[in-house]
This record gives C-alpha cells, structure tokens and sequence, in this order.
C-alpha cells in the first residue's frame, strides 16, 4: 500500500450539540473522549440547563457539565433556545445554530438522532441541527452574513437511549475500549451526580456499549448514525466489521 | 492528532465474486483497480461462463474475464457451482466458497447484493457469499478440515445495476474519480466486447458513477454496501459526507 | 398453572383523545365499549368541535358526541388547543396535555396514529398525547407543578381510517365481536348523525373491522398499535394469534 | 372488572425448536423457564448435534442439551434434518416439522428468527417452522395423514444473538428477572460448557437481557416476535409499556 | 389535449399463475374479468390441483377451476411443479415458466406476491415468475431454444389474502365495481364449491375488496403491486388517486 | 379492445408548487413540458424569491422564472410564505394554499417530496401541499368559505435531488425523451444563469433522468411518487415496465 499521509496537523473541531446538560456525555462521550485523546478540538453546545428535569436545578447542572466536559477534554458553552421540554422547531433556531456552526466551523458534528419517542427535545435539536448544517453553507441568509459559509465533513447522530437508535441507518461502531477512554467517559457520566444518584443511567450506557462491544469482538463500542453516506479514498479504514457471533 | 500507524506492509487480500465474467467488472471494477493501485492483491472469482447469456460464447467470454482482470491488476479463476441461469442456494455451494474463503484468504469480501429482482444468480450468489463468510470461520465443518478457519474482515455487496441497490443499507461511496482508476475501469467494462457491442451496459455504470459523485462534489464514486458495520478507532477516515447539493 | 391474581378492583382508567367530535368513536370506539363493560372507567377528550368540517355546527357535534360518550359509557370533556383544521405541533400543547394526564391519571392512553396522510389535526394529536405522556413524567416542568408527575401504562395509537394504520408497528387485534359491544359501537357511530347522513363512515369502519375479524378467524376486531413493545410477566395473555386464511 | 376466568388447567404446551444444540437456550431459555415453572409443558427439539462447530463432540453436546433441558423444565429430543452447516429450506423438513406439531400440539412455538444475516441454519429453520405451521392445519397433506390437523395459537421468534432480532416486528418482552428464573436460565446456558469454555456466550446473553430490562424498568427481559398480531379479549395483560428512559 | 392514440388492435394477452386451482380467482379474478371484458385475451396457468387441501379433490378442483376460468373470460390450463404444498424454488422450475411465458407471449403478468407469511408455495410461485419474466429474455438459456426470447410488458403480483399485500410497494387500485365485472367476480369465486361450502372465502375477498373500494370512493377495487415502477406518456391515465376519507 | 374514450377537452390544469425560483424546473420540468405540449394547462407557484440562496438576487431570480415558466409553456406566480429558508408548518400556510388550491382547481398536483434531508424548505412545502389538498375539500374552514371545495385528483411528488427520492413509494417514470420536451426542459433550466454558471445543476439533472431512461429502456426519464394509489379502469395504460437491464 502507499503510505498513507499523516492525519492534518489542525483537524477541524468536533462539534456536539446536546439539548440537556447531560445528553452528549450520556449519548456519545467516549467518542468524545477518543477524539481528544488523538489531538482534535472538541466543543461542547448545550441547549438548555436541564430546569424541566425531575432533579438538579440549573445552577447544579451547569457545574456538572463543566466537570465532565472537562473529563473529556472539551471546551463547553450554554446557549438559549426555548427552553428545557419546550423546544420546538424554528426556523430562527436553526438559523442560530447555523451561525454557531460558522463560528466553531467543526468538520465533524454531533447530534441528538431523529427518532421522535424519546424526549421531544432529542429529535427536534437533531432536526434542527440538520438544517443548521445546510443553512450554514448558504451564502444568503441574511442573519448570517456576518461569517463565511461553512460545510461540515459529516452530521453523525447520537442515541441518548436505545430506543432513539435510528433503525434505518447502519451505524458505524466506535470503539472505545482502551482503558483511559473507558474512564474518562465514565466519570463524565457520573459527573451528572444530580442524575445518576436518582437511576441508574451509567449502567444503562455501559452495558448498551459492552453489548456493542461483544457483538464486534472488542470491548465496548458506541454507535454512530452517519446522515449521509460516507465517501471514501480507500477501503484500508473499513475493514473491520462488526460480526463475531 | 497522534501518527496514523503506517497501513500493513502485506494487506490481506480483497476477493470479489462474480455470477457471470462481467458482473464484478460492471458492478464494481474501480473500486478493485483503486484498491490493486494501492498495493493490496485482488482476485477475481466467477462462479459460471455465461453460457445463458444472449451474446458471447463461453470461450469468448473466458478470454474478455481475463483481459478485464488483467487490466483492474487482478487475478482471476473460474468455478463451478450450478451453471449460468441455474445457480442455486445449496449448503454445499456455500461450504465450497467458504473453502475458497480459506485458501485466499481475503480481508475484504465483494459479492453481488441480495436484492432479488435481478438476475436471479445475483442474489444466489450473494447469500451463498455471506453464508461461505461464516462457515469459514467455524471449526467443525467436515468438508473444510482441511485448511484452518478463516475471518474475513469486512463483505460489501456491490449491485450490478441500480435495481440492486439495497435501500436498507447505508452506502459506503468509494472515490473512483483519479484518471488512471476511471480508465482501469472503463477499460475493464470494455474489454467485454460481446455485451457491450449489443447494449450500452458502460454508459449505465458511467452514468451511475457519475450521478454518485456529482451527490458527493467528486468526479465518480461507486457505492458499496456493508453486510455488518464498520468498526472504527477513530472518526478521522470518516470525515467526509456525500452531499452537495 | 399458577391460579392468576384477580384484576385490580380499581383498574387505572382508559383516556382516549380525538381531534375532532368523533375520531374517538369511529377509530377505537368498540375498545372502549370493551374496557367500559368490563369496569374499566374511561374518559374521552375532544380537541375541537368540528367547526371546520362540512357538516354539522358545532353545537350538533357537542350533542352528538355526549350521547356517543354515553353509549360507550364513557365520560366526556371537551379542550381547546388549536381550533379544528389548525392545530399545530406546540411545546404548550404538549404540557397541557401532559397536566391532563397527571389529571386523569390513566393506566391505558389511545390518541390516533402519527401517519401524517391524513387529516392533519389527527397525527399532530398523536404527537402531542406522545410527546404529553413523556411530560407527565417529569418533576421539573414549571407548568405542571400543580399535580405529581404521572407515568402512564401503554400508549396505543387508533387509526381513524385504513390509510392511518401505521405499517411499522406490529398492532394487536382487539376483539369486538360480542354483539352488545358491537352494538354499542354501531350505536356511537350513529350517534354523530350530522356526519353519518353524509357519508358512508360507519360501513367503513364496520367493514374494516369485519376483514380484520375475517382474518383473525373471529367476528369483528379493531387494530391498535402499542407505541413501546408490551411487557408480560407470561405468554398466557398471548397465546392467540391472528391467522385463519 | 369482571373476575378473570383462572388459566385452564392444562394449558396446550410450549414447543421451541433449536437448528443446535445451545440455540434454545441462548435465545429464550428464560422463557422456557419462566413457562415451566407457571404449570405450562415445554418441549425442545434440536435439529442437529451441532457436529460442525469449532467447540464440542456431538456426544458431549447431546449430554450438555439434556441437562440444560432438565434445568428448564423442558423434554428434550433431537430430530434430523440436513445436519448442522448443511440446512437447506426443503419442502420434505416443513411437512416433517409439521407432523412434529401434530404429534406435540402446542398451543406456543417458539422459532429462530428469519433475519439471514446469522448462522444459516437458524433462519432456515426459522421458515421451516412458519411453514409447518401452516401445513400442520391443513387436511389433505399425504404424508401427515396418520394424525389429525392442528392449529396452533401463536408462533413467536427468538433471537440467537441481537443481530437476529428482526427490525420489522415489533417484540414483546417477557419478564425473567424472578430469582429463580433467572438463575434456571444461567444454569441451562451454563450446562453448554463445551461452548461456553471457549467465547463469552452467557456473558453476551444477560448483557443483552440485562439491556432490555433497563429499558423497561425491570430486571431482564427476553424479546421474542410474534409471526401475527395478537388477538385480545381485552386491555388488561397489555397494559404495561416498555419505557423507562 | 392531443386525441389519444386508440389501443392496439390485439392487445398482448394477460397470463396469470396460480398456485392452486382458486388462487388467481380469489386473489385477482375481478381484474381478469375486467380486461377479458375490454377485449384482452387471458390464460390462467395453476400449478396444482389442490391435492394437499382440506377439502376437495383433484378431480372437482380441476372441474371448478375450468368452470371459474369460462367465468372470466379466460382459457385455463394446468402445468406440474412439485405438486401443493411441495413447491420449492429451482431453477428448472423457472426455466419451464419461462418457455411457458415464451408460448404465450403475454404483455401483462399477475402472479402471487413474495410475502413469505402465506401458504408456502405462494410466495415461492411468485419469485419463480419473476425469475422466469427474466429468463424469457434471455437468448441463451439451452433449455428454452426452440421459441424466440420474450419481453412482457409488466409484472403485477396479486394477494391472496390481505396478509400476503406487500408493504413495501404502493399498489395500483383496479376498479371493479361495475354490476357484470363484480358478478362475474363473485360467480367464478362461488365456482370453487369444494373450498367456498366450508369457509367464508368470498366474505373475506368481497370485503376487501369493498374496503379498497370505500377508501377511493368507489365501489370495489382489487390491489395489484407492480413489480417495477410504471413507465407512463403522460399523467392522464393516472390522475386519480384513491383518498376519500 | 374497446375503444377508448377520449380525453376530456379541457383537462383540469396542472399546479406545480416550488420553495425557491428553481425548483419545479429542476425537479420536475420535463414533466411540465410534457403536459402543458399535450393541451393540460399548468401553472407553477413559486414560495420565495431565493433571497437566501448564494446566487442571484431576488429580482434577477423571479425574471429567470418567468422565462422558465415560458420555456414549459406554463403560468406562474409568487406567493408569500415565510421566505426562503425560513419556511415553517404552520397551519395558515396550508390554509393559504387550500385557497390557492380552490381558485386553480387543478387535477395534478406537484410538490418537492417529504424526504427531510434536503433544503429544509422543501420538506416543509411538500408537507403544506399534502395538508392543503386535504383542507380544500372540507366545507367549513372558515377562511376559504369564498370558493367551494375542490378535490384534486392526485397528488405527485418530485424530488428535487437524487437524496430527496422517497425510498417508500413506487414511482412512476414519465418519458421526457421525446426531442422537443428534453429540449424545453433543458432550456427551462438554463434560464436559470443565476444559479446554472455557478455549479452543474443542469448536469445533475440529465444525469440523473438518463440513468432513468437507461434503466427503462428509453431515453430520459422523470420519476414521480404518488401520494395516494392510482385508481384505475384498466391496465392497459400501465402495461410498460421499467425493467432493461
């Protein structure tokens, strides 16, 4: 094989969008993790400070979701839509999240899946995001001329739970077995102590990613929802697949 | 990001499957010619002589598999199984692939989609394909005793025409746009001068490949379709989406 | 077999919402007729008064479906989110609902099916009773305040005609075919007289109900479709399918 | 509610049928248990002695099925087909299984699911149960003369491995997080030490169940997927959901 | 609008396959008299004569279906396959179909549907005759050399029962609400005596037919399922679509 | 056959409803040509001026329209929505679009498909259009009281894209091949120089009709998904196939 050239020196950011102070660390931290681990930037964006929840008030979730995004080596920020279980789909909003996407201009971005029964707000956010992504190409919209059009690499989508898993797209499987990822994600996770003191949300995340893990012959993996199709160079990256039972 | 470990200085294998001496060369003949200019061997495996066909004798057709081989950098053999036209899904047929499976050894696996309303050895084949892939990997299988089990990597189903496009399987699109690798394959499909004198089968696949890699802002693309999900260490190789318009 | 408990004295009651006067009655109402006859208090909820349909004022559709209601023995209120023909898919629906739940306090919800080809209003419902249903559940949300949260036991969806059945939910059949239950749902669909002289909406759905029952080997049956998979504690309940052709 | 009538007191039995001798087990063991132990007669039927696996003599996997079937409650039998790795989909094996169902008359059957993309003789054997099924009502059929045609009351698939679990039906999940059940069902797998030596199967199982039940806010649950709707008398046995996150 | 050209004189025939002796009539007989009627020439080939059924023999099974076929206009023959409830699919089968599509040559062909979930040798007949419609092509095929390859028109499969209606391609509703169209319907269905003494099958077909028909505003309607997209001229043929309610 | 009749002498118009200035030609404009060449009137309403778009100013945008709209031998009109990429589901759009519907009262309707990912205004126009033939037939919305209700007779979607194609409706393929129609439609396109030097959306679209026609066995071809089933008299109009390779 020809060498293959070495990873660019700045990879584009990873953007993750979460609609709850917990939804990226619960859906797809140890992607996070990885990516950091291996040099890229990645940016956390929370939609809402988690103020509908059955526990934790907002002043206690922002400062867990500070803990963990720290854990997993991002950076993280708070912005404003409707509202915890009050989100819905505008345009305007997907016009904010279109200039947040010009300013970050991340080559990979991280949503919330589109599958409706779960939290109304999962499927609206990823919704949103969608269009954010097509919007922040468009080199007319008024209330973005102030920054250049940006395309991203890929919108992948996370599942907050198993039933948010789009049974429609095939997955691609991360894997994130290596020990210090296993860890790092795991104490993002129960950094949401408000959370996971109440239910036992890290057990569910663990054993839905060593289900993954076993069924690929590794340890533990986290599905990813690519929303269009990847485009390759070369098979050499996807030789790997999933079967071991 | 940290070095990309260099790809393996002896890459396992790719093993393409074919019913009939042009279908791999139709379905996905660049994306062999891509992977044999990279340095992994290709073999070309075609399961009848196309006997049943409207044009072309057996012995023609022998001569145009091998010129096309030749020209895609890969070898090529004849089997056996059910004949032209008569290919059934016999366990038998599946245990002599596997064994096939064992002796080549591939990394990556190329067999026809399981779509039915093609040619009706495409889809045969096809399960028989993914059938041999797990029986090689089995022990006890007594017809196979003779060589040790077998995994493969990753099969990708490549359909021969866009009916067999599986609609439930998320593509991988493989760029096929580099000068030297589009005339690999145009010269591959056209070295079966006894179809493609009677219908315009090369202007079918030009036109599919080019509508692809217009979607994707490239050149041309070929789509191939995963039997099992990727699994990946890392979302770098996976950074790049397939739409642009 | 172990003996089975005997039903709670005081099952959880059954809330069925319609968007109109009288999707209730024309798309589930012999289930209602069942659960009602067998001690199950039952409640409907209309989100409209028909006022843009083309027959009957809405004073007619008030009278008709209070007498439906009480031939199915149901109790009946009527709320205004929209106005008929204008509902829209909002946050505030969706919490007032959910404070309807909290409310009623049901153990079994109905609300139409999310198939968007047909009237609007219907799946726009059937997203809200999901979306309110997920609500109910939450401590946090400030407009519910007032009662405790709430979870309910299954949410089914009806379909107000054929069109709306939706074809990736495997439904369950459920029996109508004692003649005083069929009788009371006849009842309850003639009962809303403005719409029935105009159209042939109750041979429709007796029809409909006819052919499932046909094919379940029984005499009538109407198709309900559970939005999360049914938990049971033994096959026992089960044990019947519906195959007779 | 009006008293439900007790279970009759000899309910039809379970009849489940394995392509191998641990299918059964892996898949729905907790079932077959769980049913037992209710006062319901189970009986397994393994189609081969698993004489084509890496792991196991077909003496020691005979041995190993008749104690995991001992621990489920269950008689067990093995019956001829094509042998293990070698199943195909004859009309012979239907019309064979479905004087098996006359002979046995279960009310229950359960069968490997029909996704294909597992070991192929699970699926296989999957169709073949469907057809014997149908077959087995039917009165003219030459061969099953000798006994009397039998309907029986549902058919349900189960899963050998999650990626057998078909995406097309919805499942219904049965509670097995009783002590007893539980550990019945550890036991059985268990008992396949030949397999269980070699690849972490019991491990993949209860993480699967383990899954399922969080999920539904119990302790494990096994999915099994019905062939067709069912047909209730009422809303009472299916008034939990599966929805806890 | 410019005149409509006048159909062809001798329109292509309609052939229409049966696996047993009432499946053409119960699944699509309407249509068959529907284009009889217009002037189309029809052939039904059955591939049994019902020796597995419950009742009837072969010898009143093949009186009946003759009667039926004189009904609708159409001529009849019976061909030998493996015999009812034996069919399995081979190629040898499909070949033989194929020359049976070489001697009558027919622009439309019904056969029925590829839902596995229905008598066995159903769906087996329907994939054969799709594979056959392709073979009839093809010039090669030694065993179909002695009349000339042939192209039909279109591939429209037939349900026997609503079961057996595929979910996934939209049907073209046929109109066949006309009194001498539904009598002739009705008559050569009630000519199946054997079967029709015993079971409601004409309840179950005339209302689903009615069904169809009362959802586009008509009278009766039978579903067909094209097996590839239409090929239209123009939008006047298809400017009715089938919503009423 | 008999012969038939012809069509009536002024067939009910053809609406085509476009988000942005480009659309209807892209997506569907050969399809117009071909319409309005046969003696139906079309007419094309336009959503936006494409304020958002890279290319173009409004002004620049609503002439290239109109001599697009010449070029297929239509009508067209702008209406006000919520703007380019600023469209939302609001109930009033679709109310305004019922009127617009009852004041055109067209046969054929033709709006941009509901596949989501797209321009986001695509979707949400498709889905305003499905509502608004809806709404137009009930007697009572309030604000359409001034024009009766009109029922259209189907409703067709086009895909503006090859991502926008619904993967769950069997198209239609209409033959633009005919010289005169590719030529209009191709000019149609072209008048739009605003969008047309700057990227290959031309290309894109014979690209991707000719893949159509190739598979068809024609020249080019549009693909249309009904929204509804046809309702047909006779099969004669849809005994061609799409089926070549």
């Amino acid at each position: 094989m020809k060498p293959t050239p070495k990873p660019p020196r700045n990879p584009a950011p990873l953007l993750a969008l979460g609609a709850h102070p917990d939804d990226i660390e619960f859906g797809c931290g140890g992607v996070v993790a990885l990516e950091t681990r291996a040099g890229r930037p990645a940016h956390l964006v929370v939609c809402s400070r988690g103020e509908s929840a059955t526990y934790g008030t907002p002043a206690e979730r922002v400062v867990e979701t500070e803990q963990a995004a720290a854990l997993l080596g991002a950076t993280v920020e708070f912005i404003e839509l409707d509202g915890d279980a009050h989100l819905e789909v505008r345009a305007e909003h997907a016009i904010k999240l279109a200039g947040l996407l010009r300013r970050v201009r991340p080559g990979i971005l991280l949503a919330p899946s589109l599958i409706e029964n779960q939290h109304p707000d999962h499927a609206r956010l990823g919704r949103l995001a969608r269009d954010a992504a097509r919007l922040a190409r468009y080199g007319g919209v008024d209330e973005l001329r102030d920054s250049p059009p940006h395309p991203i690499g890929q919108l992948f989508y996370y599942a907050v739970t198993p039933e948010a898993e789009p049974p429609d797209i095939t997955p691609v499987l991360v894997d994130v077995s290596a020990p210090d990822i296993l860890a790092a994600w795991t104490a993002a996770m129960e950094a949401h102590t408000s959370q996971t003191s109440a239910r036992n949300y890290v057990e569910l995340q663990l054993t839905r990613a060593r289900l993954r893990g076993l069924r690929a012959g590794i340890g533990h993996a986290i599905a990813l929802f690519p929303n269009d199709p990847l485009v390759l160079d070369s098979l050499a990256p996807v030789s790997r697949g999933a079967r071991r039972f």
